[in-house]
């Protein structure tokens, strides 16, 4: 009998300009795979940073796990054994279009990772805009004591764009709080969390009923600009505005002025279009708005997390089954 | 047939130097009257401020609504028909001790209506301290990205002080997020929203287990101090700690040390033993520190629904049944 030699190379791609929440190092690897210690077995794994290594690495690896962008020009020569590529994201926005990737190579994200995380923010985002928060702390700010009153929250409305992994969490947070759940998808499919879903088409029918909005959708061609100036204005007096998603699905020039202007009552946003924030963005200090650091849909065990169902994945592979989480190339989630 | 004469004298007294939540004024009277017609007739009612017309109208009152003190020297001669005073707010302790009132005389307080707005108050407040929040908006002011990202907090412990309407609250909110709840209570009694309750006397032996605090109890003389400089410093590195309840039941000069020094995470705070908070209170700028003013479990409904439990009592005063929410002169809730 022959000791069975490693059959897979799997390849770790990092770069140290994305947050350090998303390195996969070798590191992690390893305790990873003492969880997984059979698996891992069949596994030959190098780890590069910052391309410096990727070029060797793609022409043996048959997978790859990888914060960033993927070499995309002549991708079948390049990494010509290449059957599955990881992303550490559940946004595939950055590899789109998806033409570079071959058609047997396929991708997986890591949705599902960011629910509970997500559904938390909510709960936190939805009760900081009801009560007020930003002006209150303002006040302390300015040492002032001003008994900024409110109702509970419950029975107000709230409208969730995109109900995958992070609107599921919103609505989980909503229905906790007792709060009506409209929520505005691709399909317009019904779904238990919420009391109405509407068509994305439809979004602008339901803007004007919203005493809160919550953005959860990937950034898509179809999301893109999905909240337009116009949208935006439909948003009555004192709503709040939380987004989770992706910044561009967003005018976030017109959010900023109805804002600052007071017409809409606070923000919580924890995605920009660009990240880190600049120094000089005007986002910092806009009118009762609330900036979080892109954390709040990311658990710190999160590349633990992702090994381990990544592993649950290679054994779907070895077995011929279909992976988990494959990305949809022509809708891109 | 003769026409009925109002039977009964109720008076209402405010104070300006109390918030204007709890304000009990001829309008407000005027607003509950139209939704009790009925009972509304049996009383005559008259509504002073400041103490202007108190002795006056004490002289025939039979019910009084008052958000302050009454006149306790010689109170039965003063008020010789009284029957029944009614608080605006939860907390009796400016009351006590309680031998100037005859033991004819029933107290009544607003238990009970801050419940609901006390549970979201705690769910944020739990949230804003396990998400890092006060650093975060520190952050934001300094116009600083920095990505601090935490677990979720399901699976935490939060040891809550009292378990009355405002703990049960808290007990609620902290049951949603899948934490474990330690109740700290007189009686030691078990409650189904608490894994554990333990007798106050015993509180030290549960300090050391909480991630989170949330002080909720009355201010009675068995409370006063309770959570001392040495309780205080039995709670862990990183503890969160939350005070919607009454100042005095904890050390504030410890308690800021330890926020100040960064052995605590972090502190959001409702309540203070001088409110409003002066000017030059060290508390505004205190590390990590969320400073609320005393709104955490108000609703601005709040003197409506007081009137409207005032009704229901009256209807079984008028029944001769007993009253609900009475206080208990001994305990002094």
């Amino acid at each position: 009998m022959s000791i069975k030699t490693n059959t897979y190379h799997l390849h770790l791609e990092s770069h140290h300009d994305r947050p350090v929440l998303f390195h996969v190092t070798q590191a992690d690897w390893e305790s990873a795979a003492k969880r997984h210690r059979a698996l891992a077995k069949k596994l030959r794994v190098t780890a590069g940073w910052d391309n410096q290594i990727i070029h060797e690495a793609l022409k043996t690896a048959d997978f790859m796990i990888t914060n960033t962008v993927p070499p995309r020009e002549r991708f079948r020569e390049v990494a010509p054994r290449m059957k599955w590529i990881q992303t550490t994201a559940a946004g595939v926005d950055a590899l789109m279009p998806m033409d570079w990737l071959p058609t047997d190579v396929s991708l997986t994200n890591n949705t599902g990772a960011h629910g509970p995380k997500a559904e938390e923010s909510c709960l936190m985002g939805l009760l900081m805009l009801q009560s007020r928060l930003p002006e209150i702390l303002k006040n302390q700010q300015n040492h002032v004591w001003d008994c900024i009153c409110t109702v509970p929250i419950a029975g107000k409305c709230v409208v969730v764009v995109g109900f995958g992994d992070l609107g599921q969490g919103a609505g989980r947070a909503a229905k906790k709080l007792g709060m009506t759940v409209i929520a505005v998808t691709r399909s317009g499919t019904p779904h238990r969390l919420a009391d109405r879903v509407v068509k994305a088409s439809r979004i602008d029918s339901v803007l004007p009923k919203a005493d809160f909005v919550i953005v959860t959708s990937p950034l898509t061609a179809e999301t893109r600009n999905l909240i337009s100036r116009d949208s935006i204005s439909l948003l009555k007096r004192g709503a709040g505005f939380i987004n989770i998603g992706r910044a561009p699905i967003v005018d976030y020039a017109a959010l900023r002025e109805k804002l600052d202007s007071g017409h809409l009552g606070g923000a919580v946003l924890d995605v920009f279009e660009k990240e880190p924030l600049a120094k000089d963005s005007p986002w910092w200090s806009t009118r009762n708005t609330v900036v979080l650091p892109h954390i709040s849909c990311d658990d710190p065990r999160y590349v633990a997390r992702l090994f381990d169902s990544w592993f649950e994945n290679f054994e779907r592979f070895l077995a011929g089954k279909k992976l988990r989480n494959i990305v949809d190339r022509r809708l891109g989630y």
